[in-house]
């Protein structure tokens, strides 16, 4: 009996829990001291009203004999497959509700997929990124290399000829650094994996945040990406489903690796090892692609979006290096005076009692950037920058 | 760039889409006929209104900015862990709350669960048997072997010293058979898996029917549990929670493997791949164990034990072996005058319209067996075994 030695080499991730071990620190000694956190990845604007009446009359149906549901498909119901069938098509990509899987959110279905592809296989990670992908390849044993995010490329890596990879992880808009992929740039990575015969694996959880119309909003706006990507969008960030529950994952039916339909494998790995989300969260997925339910949740994403362009204008006035919250709820700055991400976190923090999330949490590149997040509330966001423009 | 070569080793499963298109096939043919499902394994009451309520209040609550509920503990609130040690405590069962861990169902852990273990365990599943287990381990490459069900052990296989695996898997009361071992025979799996380092994966998806209270209802009720294995309960039977998600599974901190904790190891896998379940379900399954949820669910329970009575009764009266049925849902039988699962389920759909699963769907020792499900409704059971019995 031997456990999976690839988790004792998962480095412990202390990131968060320091975070919230200063600022408590801070908290004890200067307790009149008001502290804003602009550091946190989680919504604060309630579900909208579309979806909450679509999910208390689901669970009104569940209480009642005639209208109960038991066992869904574990790939999601129809219902909801085919509106998101109709949210691509007016993204101009046309897709099969087949293609569509229904899943709990994109964290889970980013690690799972790995299931389905060989442990030989190298995986190609950017750096600065969400720790996910790192953390899921080494608890599988795979080897990772990195695609290096820095100022000079503005935080958007690009393939490099030289290196072979066969699994891409591309994140646009990204978490961390808000930086988001030009078409062009992506027709670079969907060229470098049909000559390479790499999959990428396209995190769009923050698409909804894209504000530029001439920025894609899907890899498959790109022509070939259906035969080398994978899509995974969540409802988290675009309808305050963080605590709900719901995203979606596209594989294609035109992905084919050793003769192999990755769409039949995917089916099969979630038939066995899934059972589905909830039919009352399925019901409120299916609400947000409703008229009322966009047009709500746009004005929440409009909200945090003028958050966003209160913090990236305050960094402007100030001079201070940044990529991000134009098209995405985060903001990634370069620590003024060459400080180190943690230091600068405790110059914030002493200074400002502003609290944001050091880079160097993020990956190597990260050291000496931060990051701040527009999911905040509009006066703390006012506040805390009039605080930074008065620490110059 | 190669795919996990395992997912071809799988067997396609035929099992339920065979017995629908036989089905189809004979009410294309005889229209006027009323065919009667045995053969399902979900369930068909309602959600109870303790749940419905809570899960109102919960959705409410999304829709308003004081209660909204982001992100919450991967591992599921500290609210509904702690009603879970409390059920637990009325079993003469003592966890601590960080021992336990929401799930979406006991199917999703049971299959990531595997992702802690290593890939050269070999691993021990008893034959019939929920299908989940081998095609998990079949997709990770994993050495399976059986411990055959048959008629002499009642279809409840005890360990063989002379067999060495790491890994086991139980499942009481049992799918498909519905027998339930004792508490003798759980102590010698517990005393096998002590002596010889391995770990029990233990499935009591189905406890909440267990009406003999000289039965275990948890393996911790077993001395020595706490040291072997990983229990995985579901509220899909109990509370009818097949289409709304939510389960639970114990990780014993006393549960080392390699010097390392296996509680430790799971807690990373669920903070890495998994996000929580959503808060308005956390809220429905903290009701099921409600004072009004509890009353309310058990009279479903003897809704579905009243009718695998009326089943093992009539079973019983035509002279037909068979197990399960006293203390489960399943009533596990062999199939007269030795037909095969398939003729004896081409049979009762010619002859009586009753459909069923056949027994060779759940592994080799299963041919010749089928099963009969107590999910149905009151009067198709009842019309169903008049049926049988006017079959001699």
């Amino acid at each position: 009996m031997n456990i999976n030695q690839h988790y004792l080499e998962l480095q412990d991730s202390y990131l968060f829990s320091l975070v919230t071990k200063k600022v408590n620190a801070y908290k004890e000694k200067n307790p009149s001291k008001e502290v804003i956190r602009l550091g946190i990845g989680d919504v604060t604007l309630p579900l909208v009203p579309a979806v909450v009446e679509a999910m208390q009359k689901a669970v009104a149906e569940q209480g009642e004999k005639s209208t109960f549901k038991g066992y869904g498909e574990e790939q999601g119901y129809e219902f909801l497959r085919q509106t998101i069938c109709q949210y691509y098509s007016e993204k101009k990509v046309s897709l099969s509700d087949t293609e569509v899987f229904i899943s709990d959110g994109a964290k889970s279905d980013i690690g799972n997929i790995l299931d389905i592809f060989d442990i030989d296989n190298t995986v190609l990670i950017p750096d600065p990124v969400y720790p996910v992908y790192v953390d899921t390849n080494v608890m599988a044993g795979r080897k990772i290399i990195y695609a290096n995010g820095t100022v000079e490329n503005n935080f958007s890596p690009l393939p490099d000829e030289n290196i072979k990879a066969d699994i891409i992880y591309l994140c646009s808009p990204n978490n961390p650094t808000g930086a988001v992929y030009n078409k062009e740039q992506l027709e670079s990575w969907v060229s470098y994996a049909l000559k390479h015969d790499a999959v990428i694996l396209f995190d769009s959880a923050y698409e909804t945040f894209i504000q530029d119309e001439s920025l894609p909003t899907s890899i498959y706006q790109i022509e070939g990406a259906e035969k080398c990507a994978i899509e995974f969008c969540s409802l988290s960030k675009t309808a305050g489903f963080t605590g709900t529950r719901c995203g979606y994952t596209i594989v294609p039916h035109a992905l084919i690796r050793n003769n192999t339909s990755l769409n039949k494998l995917w089916l099969r790995r979630q038939t066995t090892k899934f059972n589905g989300v909830p039919y009352i969260v399925q019901k409120g997925a299916e609400a947000v692609f409703s008229n009322d339910g966009l047009q709500q949740i746009k004005e929440n994403i409009a909200y945090y979006m003028e958050n966003a362009k209160l913090i990236s204008g305050t960094l402007k006035e100030l001079n201070i290096w940044h990529v991000g919250g134009e098209n995405s709820p985060y903001i990634w700055l370069k620590c003024p005076n060459d400080m180190t991400s943690w230091d600068y976190f405790d110059y914030l923090l002493e200074n400002a009692q502003v609290v944001g999330t050091p880079g160097s949490g993020f990956g190597s590149n990260g050291e000496g950037f931060f990051r701040l997040s527009a999911f905040g509330e509009r006066k703390n966001v006012i506040e805390a920058m009039e605080r930074l423009r008065k620490l110059k």
